[in-house]
């Protein structure tokens, strides 16, 4: 391989929270003119951040659609997991590496924000080293929510948490205590112990539940009215910090 | 005053971090068909919101804009303070209600993302109850600030905590310790006692002093490498979470 001046430049491209219109001028200029994107998507799914450029997208550029190996089918516990899904990065890389050896540059898009919880950054990370690389910021999915739910989320000094629904339930409770806002992201499966450490924290009335913020079909309402168990993983808890402090 | 279905609609824009085409397609189409634009500045200053507005901006649109009483004449901590903001908050609403009382839409230009620690939030406070409102997100300092240094942020299931470097050493170093992945916000004169709160939560080797991110004249390094002892007030101090986890 070679690595001359003559290499492509990775642009990892944020698509920011879904509404094709919230994304930046930049990001719809990279689309226009783009000769290759690569972007992630689900097994016989369009894919987020490839569904939110399909506007802006030049028609003749080569798209890399990589294929996650699974979405459900494998649990993040099970000890397949994590090398199922470091291979596919590792492929991932290898594919857009070859994009860029060959003088090529690659547009890599990510919904939301790339370095905030992005899928995108696993394969910067491969790169970064070897290859140009520009980063172009998007609005995250919670910025997408908290607009659309016209909730202010953090005035003057509070301090915001921003918390996987992973955690256990005395973390995600301690984390809440110690913080005027939060967000919990990955709500999914986790809802019931949200519920629990929200409870615990005394932050139920507070809490908002937000389904795929600033889409069409996007949903929202009191964490208290969500009477389901179970939410889709786009979607988030939203705690506002401190209200109306001046 | 009358409240009816004519009366106009306050919308609240995110004007993003600092590079005029980091500003969103919605943003760019409100401000060139916008009838009256408002917007707030420090004594003297054209404004971080209207300077990032200005080349999208319709040259016809009246501009109302709102002069912070002080920006370091008198401390935060000085019992004038507070009072003088609210007075001066108050004042730039009841401005906007004439107008929206009188029919006129009115965009209120925000740097950053306006429901993010943003000053237009105590104007949409005032008004949200009687007005039709509607907010644009954009995208925040910090995520201009990581982009720009091309730092990844939070990876998997990393805890992200934002906190005002106002707080104290000891508050700050305790939510350090308890987060994977930090942004200290209102870096300015608490530059030393920040320091010590990364050092005592053994963080300093991995801070990162960002300022002025995504701007012309904006500047970063190891904040190890940074000797002064006091910073902007649109500086940043980005702390990544655990690095190519997968």
């Amino acid at each position: 391989m070679s690595h001359s001046a003559q290499t492509g430049t990775l642009q990892v491209v944020g698509m920011g929270p879904g509404n094709p219109d919230l994304v930046t001028l930049r990001a719809a200029r990279i689309l226009a003119t783009a000769k290759t994107v690569a972007f992630f998507a689900k097994r016989g799914r369009p894919g987020h951040a490839r569904t939110i450029a399909a506007t802006h997208l030049n028609p003749a550029a080569e798209e890399l659609r990589f294929e996650y190996p699974y979405t459900t089918e494998i649990d993040v516990d099970d000890p397949r997991y994590e090398p199922g899904i470091r291979t596919f990065y590792e492929t991932a890389a290898g594919i857009v590496a070859a994009r860029l050896d060959a003088g090529q540059d690659v547009a890599l898009l990510c919904e939301g924000d790339p370095f905030f919880y992005g899928s995108a950054m696993y394969v910067f990370d491969r790169l970064r080293a070897t290859y140009a690389t520009a980063v172009t910021p998007g609005i995250t999915s919670m910025s997408g929510c908290w607009a659309q739910a016209r909730l202010p989320m953090t005035h003057g000094d509070d301090v915001l948490t921003v918390l996987p629904g992973t955690l256990d339930s005395e973390s995600l409770a301690a984390r809440l205590a110690s913080s005027d806002a939060a967000v919990i992201m990955k709500v999914g499966r986790n809802l019931p112990k949200i519920r629990a450490a929200l409870q615990s924290a005394g932050l139920t009335d507070r809490a908002v539940y937000v389904e795929r913020g600033t889409m069409q079909d996007g949903r929202m309402m009191p964490l208290a009215s969500f009477a389901e168990d179970r939410a889709p993983y786009f979607s988030l808890v939203l705690v506002p910090g401190r209200q109306r402090a001046r």
